[in-house]
């Protein structure tokens, strides 16, 4: 059983980081109002936020920069022009994901850039690639972490030789991701207990990303907190692919670092995230989330089935059990 | 670290309880469609829920029957005329609570009741009364469960002495509540063991009901599971007082005893759960039952908010905190 303590108390090394225009940039295709970015960043300052994901650095060639918000490509200039340069203690990063950026190209050399963190996300089988994104990132002067993705469809014997691979890189910080949502806070102890191993061995910290298919985004988080797990992805309101992310006001309420604060977040929630929902803008826990959670699949079929406002739960069902 | 083969294995010895008609009747006032009400009980059979509780035995004397559906008082000729005599495994149940019922005038005979299981509600403070109830039910022929309310409130040592009266009472079953959704896993595995403890020693079961303030009632349910708790009350789509419960769909999904079908559940929620929240009953998580879950009040402020259409968040949290 965990330390009573750990409740109570507060670990310093926590970091929260908002992944608010990332994560639910996949719900609107980044297209965030100017006046929302900045008013985010404000809340975040007041939060207690330790760092702010402002979206991909995702190629132009591969991506139409027609069809989507520019935080999709996340160009420095762009930063620059809506939040500024940013002279905080909190961070700012994006993401930048195996075979979908020109990173050589895009990702400019730190003193040049408002950005402090890259965040590199890979499959566990293209783990080369993204160790060769983490040293150009490092010698470019960025922090830089790492998140592999899928890992509940990976075999466990994989997943040690893609972290022993990661862990002698000059990565900083290693993610559990749950991308299907599928995985149960007991599984989530047993992953942490395993990552950290390799973290406390070679000197790294370990991150979890969570999605909320089973209603477990915040669970799954908190349980890493009890196992170690010291870097902390949410979203205001949860804002996120499919069934959404930890949510941001769950986890401030949870953390006892007095340095972080719910109250802004709350005011956000209530003046920007509840009209982007009356918008039209839909993600969230629902029915066709858990069925690919359950299942242990990727909720493309589920994000469908959602685009195409169908309630037919049933007949879904029937469509995804059958797709092996 | 709790066992692997919990996850993958099953306990023959869990039940799940349908509180759907009870805990969701706070939110609609107990008005329950007939032809709900028996397409519910057919769900229940075919997902293999172990016990379908019906509703409250309330007092008519103090709750005015021209304002509640019949479920609010669920006599048993109401329970023959719609659902009949449940020639079946599945058990019956209702609540009926501490100084709100007249369980000895309103309570009858199991002989001539179709009801199996009576499940006493009491606050740590008026246990003799609870007791008392237990001891007429139990005298009665009837399966007796005591959900001890508002845990969150009350001191450790009060817990221990009402644990310790009640085990010596001839009650089957233990309930761990979570009234105002304020509980963290860690806090529901320490509380387990507590449990746990008192009921091996005295040959009862323990049961948890949760609440999903804090988009943790699932999480709460499967973290008791882990530490031996067997009776797991459960509702579609999580319908219940305010943030709700820990919704059917989620529990189904994680347990892995073959008598669970996940399958007519999904159904239910289409055709019945769906309609139901269309025609205007609204629960389930919501910013405002976090923030009561956070500060450990009772909901009761949160559900005003919410009946008034309020979104004014921010100013329910200053009237909220300013509340002691």
């Amino acid at each position: 059983m965990k330390e009573l303590s750990k409740l109570l108390g507060f670990r310093k090394e926590i970091k929260v980081v908002d992944a608010t225009m990332r994560d639910g940039g996949l719900v609107n295709d980044f297209f965030f109002d100017d006046k929302f970015v900045q008013r985010l960043y404000q809340t975040n300052l007041k939060a207690g936020v330790d760092c702010m994901e402002v979206g991909y650095k995702a190629s132009r060639e591969i991506f139409d920069p027609k069809k989507f918000g520019k935080w999709k490509f996340s160009a420095d200039e762009d930063i620059l022009a809506v939040i500024g340069e940013n002279n905080t203690d909190m961070k700012l990063a994006v993401m930048a994901d195996v075979g979908r950026c020109n990173y050589r190209q895009d990702i400019h050399d730190k003193k040049s850039s408002p950005l402090d963190i890259i965040r590199v996300a890979t499959y566990v089988n293209t783990m080369p690639a993204a160790i060769d994104m983490i040293e150009d990132s490092k010698k470019k002067g960025y922090e830089v972490t790492c998140n592999i993705m899928a890992i509940s469809n990976a075999q466990e014997g994989d997943i040690k030789i893609a972290l022993e691979m990661l862990c002698q890189s000059p990565v900083d910080v290693i993610y559990i991701v749950d991308s299907f949502g599928s995985l149960y806070p007991e599984q989530i102890a047993r992953i942490s207990d395993l990552y950290m191993e390799y973290a406390v061995k070679y000197g790294k910290q370990v991150g979890i990303h969570a999605h909320n298919n089973q209603q477990l985004a915040f669970a799954n988080t908190i349980e890493a907190v009890g196992d170690g797990v010291n870097w902390l992805d949410a979203t205001y309101s949860g804002m996120g692919r499919g069934a959404g992310n930890c949510s941001m006001e769950n986890l401030l309420g949870f953390l006892r670092n007095p340095k972080y604060n719910i109250f802004p977040v709350i005011r956000f929630v209530e003046n920007d995230m509840i009209p982007l929902r009356q918008s039209g803008v839909t993600w969230g826990y629902d029915l066709q989330y858990l069925m690919t959670g359950l299942l242990n699949q990727h909720p493309r079929t589920a994000i469908d089935f959602t685009k195409a406002g169908r309630t037919d739960y049933v007949e879904f069902y029937k469509e995804i059990v059958a797709q092996d």
